[in-house]
């Protein structure tokens, strides 16, 4: 592994994926690796459990972190090469990355979509510079269209709850009163559509289709309930529209996730990367069934990271 | 110990100001304590002493920290159970600090008083509930009532420096020019009124009578002079009224504490937990005399903090 | 080496250079320096070279690091000695660093100049009560005037790159479009004016002499490209005029430094302490050019503040 931004770069899945597994039974038994390590992490946008357990990650492997909130308006990047900096702009990104590389074994870091750009964010315009300049290896925190390290911890996840060898697994749209980005639901699909173990499933309204790309022909189905059928796996997130670029196109509560949909299922699971809007997304009352994953899903994130760290540093 | 909030956690208090002298004399021989532990520490309030002692805290002991600034317009919790989140509010305290509880191995948080409601500050509402969703244990950084490490630095510091078996020890009321919470005092009479080798008086003016649930029966003096006689320590502080919540009732220089005041004292101390407003509260006079403990007193709040983990760790 | 603010605290230059260039050639061998030591890091305005690069030379050196954005809005400390705190001032600086000091063996401060209040500036009102009242070694991060820990890692990079015993190094002004500290520039020439195999100029426009406490008797030439004859290292950077105090008394573009000025020198290198206005200071074509050392000049700054802990900290 050179870098770590999409599935493409997870390799053999089901290696790392048994990786994260020992890793997990064993946390502090691969020090040796991240020993005089340090870790990088630059969020070009607020963070919560990505920073804490990025940063937990670090500590489990015996490495140390640092942390940089660069918010757009402590610190102007200027992005266009050639550019004469007679402006706003206070630093070149081919300068800042590359001195940030500098201080740190590897380097994570977090961009974001516009919402309003749609070419600008599918070519991953900032993080495909970051890549460029980068002389250490480079982790998606999250970019613009892709969150695979919330993707793994789900992966690890799925494996960790599942009953059967097979397993049938749903991304269901739900609603949200704000305009969220693709990310998640691209990554999760980027994926779950490869496993082979996974039955996968996702179902949205009409005009909530995500980019083929990432979906890789997946089966989407439209009646929300007929997907739930069987599902061991209910994987509930809001999106905002791909093809309209960044728009809300639906209100519709029947999509909420509550107890008559999980009856549904096959027993299933109930994850969501968090944070949730509750009794919008889904019910309190699914949230607060045994059936609910979202706390150990949330702590799988030390998981993911710690073995792509793992990985990098080895 | 299972939590930190007030004294009632301390337990055996005689035995855990012996634990602070014992880890404050060998403040690194504990690190097989702390070892692969990690501290976290969440402040929806700024802070700077209590966030830099707990840190260096953790590192004596041989653990990892880290902090969030949680400001309320960064990230905007949901308080009330059951409710629809289709407003403001992006994360339900129930989820955020379950996630948080999986990113460490005890986690401190700083609340902080409305000063406008006293039922729900003096509840402990928000604190409460962090308590019921937390996972691992939880040490008050300062809560809307009390502010138990504090305290508990205190003690150590009247323990390393009282001349005689039995002290009196004086909390006065000092003036300023804000409204402060009533948290320190609070938690001085919580502390101080229980400790069996203390004399514990406080004085203030009329109608700044703290909680009594605090002060437990504690003697109140409410000529300063005469409360000052054959004091062995003076602990001033301001704080709003309890009573016209909130309110400041007095702008009486009188109170403030200079040479004169200390002349009455038995070659009395000085503290304070800090800052300061100086030649408000306190004259330079006295603040820069030898008998001021100020700067030790803040030095404790390291080893109040590492006792506090190591028992919370072990 | 009680402290750290300016060459002359830096003692035999050449000693402190070769430790450097020992440790730079093994980071993690000197841990014993740093175990158990607190690296504490307040910065009274933003900063990411310095912070991050000082984190990781805490790290390489064993040592645990701590670091306090002190925004003037957040904190405002009070400057004057025995003044009545009833206004805005929360916190007097005596106490602050008093305390801070508590918290960590060694304190790097970084403070700025007004730009406005030459006296001020010039005299380091601020970081002089910094030093007065701290009771741990404390590090200039950049003062009011100086940037030690620049100089001392463009000492490093110079004597890396340098071909030949004896080098010319020039320092040049460079056009901005917004008006900058001296602090690196004085700081430059007043290490590099003493270094004995180092033949120093300094070239700028009319109006941008630099204070002679500082420049020491160094050349001034004040035709550029005669400066840049025979040069092995340029060192570009811009500042506003001290004599002017804070004004921008130049635009002349014919200043920045492009190929055609680095053809006068002998195969130059190009130095900048960054961040750096690409095509207004220096062109993209010299910047990207295999003589530019600004990446490696900027990795240096980790060996700088890890041989000045090492020094403070043994």
């Amino acid at each position: 592994m050179k870098n770590f931004t999409s599935f493409a770069d997870a390799g053999d899945y089901q290696a790392l994926l048994n990786k994260a597994l020992e890793i997990k039974a064993d946390p502090f038994g691969y020090q040796h690796v991240g020993k005089n390590k340090t870790v990088g992490l630059i969020f070009f946008n607020p963070s919560l459990r990505t920073r804490l357990s990025s940063i937990k990650a670090a500590y489990n492997l015996g490495a140390q972190a640092w942390v940089l909130n660069a918010g757009a308006d402590s610190w102007t990047l200027e992005m266009a090469d050639g550019a004469v900096m007679n402006g706003t702009t206070q630093e070149h990104i081919k300068d800042a990355i590359a001195v940030m590389s500098q201080y740190c074994d590897v380097l994570g870091v977090r961009t974001f979509p516009t919402l309003k750009d749609r070419e600008a964010d599918y070519s991953e315009e900032v993080f495909n510079k970051i890549l460029k300049y980068a002389t250490v290896p480079v982790i998606s925190l999250e970019s613009a269209t892709l969150h695979p390290l919330q993707s793994f911890a789900d992966l690890i996840t799925v494996a960790e709850y599942k009953q059967t060898e097979r397993v049938k697994v749903v991304l269901t749209w739900a609603p949200h009163v704000r305009a969220l980005p693709q990310c998640v639901p691209n990554s999760f699909a980027d994926w779950f559509s490869e496993i082979s173990w996974v039955d996968f499933v996702i179902t949205h309204p009409r005009g909530y289709e995500l980019d083929e790309k990432f979906t890789k022909g997946a089966r989407i189905e439209y009646d929300q309930k007929k997907a739930f059928e069987g599902a061991d796996f209910i994987y509930a997130k809001n999106w905002s529209s791909y093809h309209d670029y960044g728009q809300i196109l639906s209100h519709d509560q029947s999509w909420l996730v509550d107890t008559d949909h999980m009856k549904l299922t096959n027993n299933g699971k109930l994850m969501h990367c968090l944070p949730i809007r509750r009794n919008v997304e889904v019910s309190d009352a699914v949230l607060d069934s045994p059936n609910a994953l979202i706390i150990p899903e949330a702590g799988n994130r030390v998981f993911s990271m710690q073995t792509v760290l793992h990985e990098l540093l080895s």
